[in-house]
Order: C-alpha cells, then sequence, then structure tokens
C-alpha cells in the first residue's frame, strides 16, 4: 500500500487561462489529488471577485477527476500543511518566472523545511499566453477565444456589451 | 487503493555530488519509488566509468529506501518507460540550467507526450555545485570533502598519490 | 518591380529618447517606409499627452524620409493591417527585454499568424537607457541633455521651472 | 521605384532542421531576396561536409520563391557585403542564443556599421529544436521525422543502416 | 601611505534585512568607510518612513566600525561625490537584479565617468531574501525572525498587535 | 593609517583586448595594487603561450602604476591568499557572465570564506568583445586593430604572414 500524494497548485488565476487548464491536467496524473488554491491576493487589484475565479476553474475542470478548487487568504506552506500536501506545483514558462518562482521556492522550504515545490513545463502552445495579456486584449476588443475556457470568454463578452 | 508513483532521475553523475544526493533525499519523499539513471554519455569523454558512477551513488545511498540506481544507455524516454516512470526529475540551479532543461523537456515531451519533466531546487548550500567545478578543484589540489560523498573524496585522493 | 515594404514601430514613447531615435534611423534604412505608433497606453499613466509624445518624435526625425508618426489606441495587429505593414520592429537591450518582447511577438502571431516581429539591437551607447530612467533623473535634476532630443530636454527644463 | 532588399540568413545547418525552414518561409516574406549563408565553420567538426549541408537545404526549400542557397568560408560582413545585403537574419529560441547573437550583432556592426542583424521568432512548436539535439536523438535510435526535412532524415536512416 | 577608501552602499532598505547587514559586513572589510545611503524614495510608497529605516540599520550594525547610515534625496552620483566615493556597491543576488543594476551603473557612469559600481555576492543563506518578500510574509503572519534584524522583527510585532 | 589594499584579476587571456585593459585602467582606482593573474589553463588550449599572454599585458599596462602582471598554476583563492590579497575582480558583460562567475565566487568562498568576488562593468563600448572573438575574427582575415592592444595585433600579423 502506498500514501496519498497530494500536491497543491496556488495562483491568483485572475482569470484562468487554457495555459493554467493544461498544466492542471497533467498535473493530476501524477498525483492522487491536485488542489488547485486561488489566493485572494488583494494586492495585485484582480479584476474578479475571488468567488468567480473559483467558479471558473470549477466549471473549466469539470471532466477532471481528483482535483479540487479553493479559496485561501494566508501563508501558502500553512495552508498546503491544512491540505495535508507535500508538493507545491508551478509553471514555468519563462526565465524571469523562473527567478521569481525560485526565490518563492526558497522561501517557502525557509518556512516550511519540508515543503517541495515542483516546476512543470506548460504546452508550447500556451508559452506566451498570461492572465494579465488576456486581460490587456481582452480589453482593446481582441478575441481570447482559444485563449481562455469558454465561461471565461462569455464573461468578458457580457462586461463589454 | 492508488498506483506507484515512479520518476527518474537521469544525469551522468561524473562523479555524484551532494547536490544530487540532496536532491535524491527529497526526490524519495514524493514519489514512491526513484530511478536514479545514469548515462554512458561517451560525448562527455567521463572521468569515471559508468560502472563505477553508479558504484559511488549506490554507496552514497545506501541508507535511503524506494531508490535505485542502473546504468543507462538509449534515449531517455525509452528507458523511463520501461520502468513504468510517468514523471523525469532534474534539479534547477541557475537560468543556464533551465534553459537548456526547458528544452530538453519538451523535446522529450515531443518523444513521448506523457512523459512530464519535474524541476526540483536543490539545497542552497550547493547551488554553486556542479561535477565539473569538482573535478577542476580537485585536480588544482583543492579540498573537496565538503563537496561530494566519502567514496568519491577517497576515490580522488587515490587517483592523486 | 517589388512591393513596397512597411514596418510598425510601436511604443508609448514617454518621452521618445535617443536610443528610440537611433532605433528609427536603422529601422528606415532596411524598408521603404516606417510607421512609429505612438500608444494611448493610459495602464501607464504616462507623464507626457500622447499629442504630445508624438510631436516629440515628429520633430526629432525632421530630417528622415519616408518616416510617419502617428497615435493608435486599438490592438497592435489590426493597427499595423490597417497600415499594410507585415513587420513589427521592436529593439532589444536586454534579456528581460527579450522575454516580454518574445511573449508579445507570440501573442501577436497569435491574433495575426501572417504578422512578423523583427528585433533590432540599439546602438551599445544607448543600451542603458530607458524613458522611465530619463524621467527619474530629470526628477532628481540630474541632466538628460545627451539622452533625448533637445525639444525633449526643453520641455524638461520648462516643466521643473 | 524602390530598391531591392536582401537579407543573408546565415548557419552551419548541420543539419538544417524544420525550424530553420519554418524560418526561412518567414523571411522571404520580408525581403525580395533571401541568402541561406552555408559555413564552413571547421571548429564545429559538423557531421556532414558543407556541400551535403547545402543540398539538404536546397531540396527542401524547392517551392520556395526568390531564395539562394550558397556555402560561404569567410567573415560575415565580407560576404553579406558581397551579396549586397543589408541585414543578416537569426533565429532566437532563447535567453542563451540571445546574448550569444547579441555579441555577434555587435561585433558584426563593429565591423561594418551599416550592418543590421534582425532577430526572428521561429515558431513555437520547433523552440525546442536544434541540430545537435536532432545528431544526438538520432544517434540513440529515436525518431527525427517530424523534426526535420525528408531528405535529412532519409540520410540519417542511410547512415545507420 | 594610501588614501582613504570610501564606498556607498545605497538602497530603500524598507526595511533592512539580514541579506542586506551581511552585505554590510562584508564590503566593510574591502574598504576604509562605508557609507550607507537610504533613499527616500517616495514612488516606491516604502512601508517604513525614511527616518525609521536609517534607525534600523544603525541599532543593526552597531558593533560594526568604519560604518555610516545616512539618509539622502538627490541623484545617486552627487550623493557619491559629496562623500568623496569612488565606488557604489550593490549585491546581486539574481540575473534580473543584474540586468537593473547594470542598466543603473551605465547610466550612473553617464552621470559621472570616474564613478564604479562593484557587485558583491551575497551569503547563499539569504540569496531567496527581499524587503517586499518580507513584507508580504509579515503581513500574511508568517515568523520573519531569521530574515530580519532583532529590531525590525519587534517593529513588524507591534504594527500587528 | 589604512591597510594597503590588493586585488586579484584572474583570466586566461588568450589573448588580452581591450575589453580587459579597459578594466585594469579602472580597477587600480579603487585598490592601491592590481595583480593580473594568468592562468596556465591548459584544458583550454590557449592559443599562446601563458608567457607571451603574460608579456601582451604588460606590454599594454606600461603607464599604469601599482599593477603588476604574473603567472599561476594553481587554485585561484591560494594565490590570492600568497599575494595577501582579499578581493578577486571580474568583468560582467552578459547574463551568461555572470551566472558562471557567480558559480565560481560561491565555489571560492566556499574554498575562502573570506574571499570576496567583485564583480566590475567594462566600457559599453567593449561589451561585445571576448578573447574568443577576436581569434575567430583575426582567424578569417577580419580587422582587430580596434580590439585589442597594438602588441597583440602585431603578434597576429605576423602569424598570418
Amino acid at each position: 500500500m502506498t500514501a496519498q500524494r497530494t500536491a497543491i497548485y496556488p495562483g491568483t488565476f485572475d482569470p484562468v487561462t487554457n495555459g493554467h487548464i493544461d498544466l492542471m491536467q497533467r498535473a493530476v496524473q501524477l498525483f492522487d489529488r491536485l488542489v488547485v488554491a486561488v489566493a485572494l491576493n488583494p494586492k495585485k487589484s484582480p479584476l474578479f471577485p475571488q468567488e468567480q475565479r473559483v467558479q471558473f476553474i470549477v466549471d473549466a475542470t469539470e471532466g477532471l477527476a481528483n482535483i479540487e478548487v479553493v479559496p485561501f487568504n494566508c501563508l501558502l506552506t500553512e495552508f498546503a500543511q491544512s491540505k495535508n500536501a507535500k508538493a507545491i506545483i508551478k509553471g514555468l514558462r519563462a526565465v524571469s518566472d523562473f527567478e521569481f518562482e525560485l526565490q518563492m521556492g526558497l522561501m517557502n522550504r525557509n518556512l516550511d523545511e519540508k515543503m517541495e515545490t515542483l516546476f512543470m513545463i506548460p504546452s508550447q502552445e500556451y508559452s506566451f499566453l498570461s492572465s494579465n495579456l488576456v486581460k490587456e486584449i481582452a480589453g482593446l476588443g481582441g478575441n481570447i477565444a482559444n485563449l481562455v475556457p469558454p465561461g471565461v470568454n462569455q464573461r468578458f463578452k457580457e462586461i463589454k456589451s
């Protein structure tokens, strides 16, 4: 018998993109349970309220087993401990991602020496994608249908009209 | 019941350093079995024969459960499949590591679309350490006792005398 | 007979620097027409109004043939299409520029698969220069006369007094 | 009337990959003539002779108009001048590419102040691809059919058997 | 007889961390006098007033000889000249630090061609540490006792209660 | 009274370039004595013998006071100790330099915890310059007169004829 393996995938997800969803689909293959943790993150002044950001992900991952989407507003390491997770998952698109995430990973290890950060490679097809870029393009009237889940695209259309 | 999770940690390990051992200790906590795969890698003209490189790791990981150290000389993705592994583990020390490993990870995904690469953060205390640097310092008579397992240090002393 | 080749050089230009002007001088040699496109960019809270930013460039490029300076406030790819341009020009000073511009270039290709981004190397003598740094130094009373066109320098002097 | 615009795309191309071909297809859209310049480059000990490397590209670009494939073995800036080219084209996949190519671009500008280097973004689908990686994978028996033109793939098969 | 060597170590220090203190301890070994220059920096909206930021450093460096902690609010090169310093000291943790600091160093050389910037390596144990991260963790109730001097830790506790 | 401050500037210098000379001129302003340490470095298969590489630098720095040029072939930290130096000087041109030099600096601190590495910024005008590039261009018949000291340029001319 083997222990249940839980991993945490944290982020602001404002809003979730197809790149995030791709990573979730990859990560659930490697662990027994994946907890997607949606940060409140008031300092970033998110466009969508936390509740809405959670719901976007719940809708977009409907068919995926072993996934749990939850809001949080505390230290990530404490939240991970409360979920009995031993690993934090992060996607790495670029060098600038890497340096920031390395810093965060070392800080999280400083706060909890047993907490490992695992970096995964998103699909190449989404390597240029970020939530900020999606918002910028949508704000200028560009088409984001192939960049975000249908529910997110729909919401942007409602905002505009 | 959950499936057994196997990960592969590949490298030339010429020779294994304390940084590699640290990563192995972290990785065995996250998976049910860790296969350390020692590449033949004739193009790099290794200082130590493959067999010796395997033995160094076997000796240095004696106390670790769920670890298997094996030589290989084929495509990494094929080797990983033969071990029923779904994930390749790599340590990331620096940006230059990251770019090379990202390239390899994408190529491995091209060869086997189900094979994920997971990057882990080595202990900060070994972030400057590499097999090449160890060989260079030992070659100039420097002390490497705190950089490699005892068996490797001993072997360098025998070479010199 | 060959077709007319138009390239777009977009930016906020708040304000234009000698580094930007150097790049314009290089780019007009390579294309039949260069359209300098000055973005409204309200999110960056520019110091100078868009109209003023356009005028600074018009004044500084007076002697250059085949150059057109225009304001815009829409998706860059749509603007480029309206100008019949097939290439977007960007200057690359540093790795951080590169990663951001690579992301933008891939996004623009996603929005218009025929739109190429061409990165050019600014003169070494201006490799440290940015609009933000110019504003910071001028704000602290530093001399920017060798960093910006005369009209921009003059305007900063008027602001101060 | 406008002048004819010629650009040079230099490299060792040992062998040409689908990533190189993709870049050629993009570059011929932007210039009136593209000269693919295949360097002798004895220091890199190429696997294929220069003549063969030229032929691979000639075969793979058969349908492309306005392209010329030629060997060279001199200073790139002198070769470009002899072809009346004002621009050197290079593909940028990663930060490490960028730094090396920036250095080369500045050196080439030092040797000929009118010679501009233009960096282009290869297709994302080939961002992990390099001639060295192709040779390594083919050497280990991996499938490279989707990474190189048919002629190159065929030649690797002949070598192996 | 040799001249007195003065170096400047500038920053916002909002607040000073153990990483900054480690760098000060290293720098005072190399120069006859080290001037720690605390910038007003209103654009960054510091959490602590300039006076308080100076005091934190004064308290934390009590045992160090040849160190002077002073506020400043002008061009760094002018401030350095007023202190008769020929070198600016900066710590480099990561590539992103490096690019920004390289830009600043070149700009400062542009403003004063005799002013050299010297980059030093902070202790590995603090390579992930930044003032912003400290504020973020303290804001979420995390323990920062091993990341900042005692006086800073005490002040954060007072803020919270 | 203040102590004499000695710094070491190590390298292979195969051959010395104007970029190296520029850095020496800057470094001697900051320390009482600068020891230029020319490594034997057989692994790099230098083009010029160590003795010749030393002589090139001696000739090019004739007018500079407080500089000493010496060959060495041992651990750098041991050599620095023998010269009573507390600091190693390195030039940083690019991110790739930075990562390699950071690794070396941390390793040297591991071998001697009192040994600091100081990174300096070379003149922008030489930021693209390296000994390898000089050899490559000279080998292809290019003009290197503005890249190296006169003695080095002369020697390349003799080799060619």
